[in-house]
């Protein structure tokens, strides 16, 4: 094997945790989960020129946000991370000081969390970065929280300030593993999503797999990011708008009942409440003086 | 979401096993395992120009084998596949029939081994297609087989013919799972590796592994592929070379006791004897009159 393969580096420098029966060297990884346990996957795909780009990020803070957005996914259905694989296209000419980077950032993350690095593929091309991280988890029966858990009348939280992401906080993801876990034992959490599409478009996905509910956001209750209010200085569009359109925030959005606002707030002193569910498919904003407009996510696709 | 959004398309097709809790279209998937058994992960990523060429190679084949080298991975430990996640880059001006064809070839690979597709992330982009597939399967505790367990004294078998199989057959892998699982109930299988790199790399892993054990082969008893026929008259190279060398041949490569062979060939009607597991780090090759030579591994080599 070469010098630079990623994913021999990280057998050597990597410790398992309990999980692990077996980890990286052979065709799988053994894991062994907790019994009765429920188990949760996600896989994201970063590319260069798509969701970094290379030389403006470096290869460290690539591997962590490649981690990261996975575990934020992880955080979304209030589970908890237990083990990793990771595959890679290095370009060819620079893949030595990349896989270096690269290594040196997941494996921070993935200390940081607790995730054991289990196995992966490394290959080398003429193309640009590709790494794809799919991440295992686990959480008691019946208690992954859902995107489609949504009801009329729900509430609808954020746990932190939004927009602007773009800046540089984006390669910076703060996964909300322990934050989730902290809100779910505190009260009862309907519907769950971590935003990286955008506030809005992040919403609209809650709302639809909710069967086709709409929600009134208060304008003057969305937190917004100082990183929004940069960004509008140097674009000229509003700080609301980049706190409801732009995506890579990566706080989670979730509905629960009215009632339970202290409670939540006690776990998560960051939390804002930020308007409601309604049983009608529509988004709406309210102003301050109670004026209602409909608004239309712009936020993040993928396939754009 | 695009018209071409492969995780939609598949959302819409798949049918889940008794395993999916919660398939395609939340932050995760969630899976309920066999209660008891241990869980086997597995990750590959395939690239335009590396592992295929697109316009060569159909969409379809292209999905066919990303999934299928994963399910190899599944059978070189006789596990059994359970569920796959699937993230593609796809070039942006043909993003739809793309999606299509990977789809289909997907599809029909997961439907015929019952694996459940539950997730995945749909990119496009600027560059060639990349697709990254990542497989979860289980075992019995303690059942799955490892590279690590040659013993010397122990017989060396391979599950079919070799070499040749860059004509064509590397896209038509078929995942020896079914006969992992009749060879493993037939005899105690003590280390197992599918051929992806090449017989000679392969078996190499399966030594080192092992604890720098080495190998003496038959050269008669090797299998030689029609392929590796034909791919001789292209090269001029020895059909034996090729069949010692090429990659992707997908059979499965394993050791166990001597004894065992008829055992096993009863199961496994396609099944050689090449050779014997030695306790010195070399590889021989012997030839019919007895006489034996070190050989070197040329296989495939992902970072070259």
């Amino acid at each position: 094997m070469g010098e630079f393969d990623l994913i021999a580096r990280i057998r050597e420098a990597a410790s398992g945790n309990g999980n692990v029966v077996l980890g990286i060297g052979d065709d799988c990884a053994i894991l062994k989960m907790t019994p009765g346990y429920e188990l949760l996957v996600t896989t994201d795909m970063l590319m260069d020129g798509r969701h970094f780009v290379l030389g403006q990020a470096t290869p460290e803070q690539i591997g962590r946000k490649a981690l990261g957005v996975n575990l934020s996914d992880i955080a979304a259905m209030a589970g908890m991370p237990v083990a990793a694989v990771v595959a890679v296209a290095l370009p060819r000419n620079d893949a030595d000081q990349i896989a270096d980077g690269l290594q040196a950032g997941i494996q921070e993350m993935a200390s940081r969390f607790g995730v054991s690095l289990v196995g992966g593929d490394t290959n080398a091309w003429d193309g640009p970065l590709v790494i794809s991280i799919t991440v295992i988890g686990e959480a008691k029966p019946g208690r992954a929280v859902r995107r489609s858990g949504a009801k009329p009348g729900d509430a609808i939280f954020v746990t932190g300030p939004l927009g602007g992401s773009l800046l540089c906080r984006h390669l910076d993801v703060r996964p909300r593993i322990r934050e989730a876990q902290l809100l779910v034992s505190a009260a009862n959490v309907h519907a769950m999503i971590d935003i990286s599409d955008g506030l809005l478009s992040d919403l609209s996905h809650i709302l639809e797999e909710s069967g086709r509910l709409g929600a009134i956001l208060d304008s003057s209750e969305i937190p917004i990011h100082a990183d929004a209010y940069e960004m509008s200085t140097v674009d000229g569009g509003a700080p609301l708008d980049h706190a409801l359109n732009d995506g890579e925030d990566f706080e989670l959005l979730f509905t629960a009942s009215f009632g339970d606002y202290e409670r939540l707030l006690a776990v998560a002193p960051a939390l804002r409440r930020i308007g409601e569910v309604i049983d009608t498919p529509n988004l709406l904003i309210r102003d301050t003086d109670g004026r209602k407009s409909p608004i239309i996510p712009s936020g993040f696709d993928h396939l754009r």
